[in-house]
């Protein structure tokens, strides 16, 4: 199998597996249940895979890990947000 | 930097932030909250990294790949535990 076909579908499975978590936040306005540490360890990580992609030269892991980057910002923007609300 | 030693903090940090639910679920004996269907397509597409892992010859992604497949079939695990409970 092709290694970088492999890693894209490895990749799309994973960031839609997080997606729920987002349109839960995103419908019900409220990022009470999610810990801002955590995120922040969360986003720290996946921003070194990024980094890592990108050194080795691998789009599945640049891409997957990019776009988690962008989804949990969202969430991380959505926590200060809601939060100022409640 | 060491690209081996990036990928391993990498894969440190975005373990530790996987862990919060995990110890939440078996703390509360609860796992209503969680979505059998992302479950499994997060499991597979976990796997499919590990498996790109092996391809690559990466052991960080490997490591925190396999770390991700272990927690989250605790996870499908406490699913039906916890559901056949109540």
């Amino acid at each position: 199998m092709n290694e970088e076909l492999l890693g894209l579908i490895a990749g799309a499975l994973t960031s839609v597996a997080m997606m729920p978590q987002l349109i839960k936040v995103l419908k019900e306005k409220n990022a009470e249940d999610i810990s801002l540490v955590m995120l922040l360890i969360l986003i720290s990580g996946l921003s070194l895979w990024v980094w890592y992609g990108f050194i080795k030269d691998e789009l599945p892991i640049i891409l997957s890990n990019a776009f988690a980057v962008l989804v949990n910002i969202t969430l991380l923007i959505c926590c200060f947000i809601f939060k100022n609300k409640a």
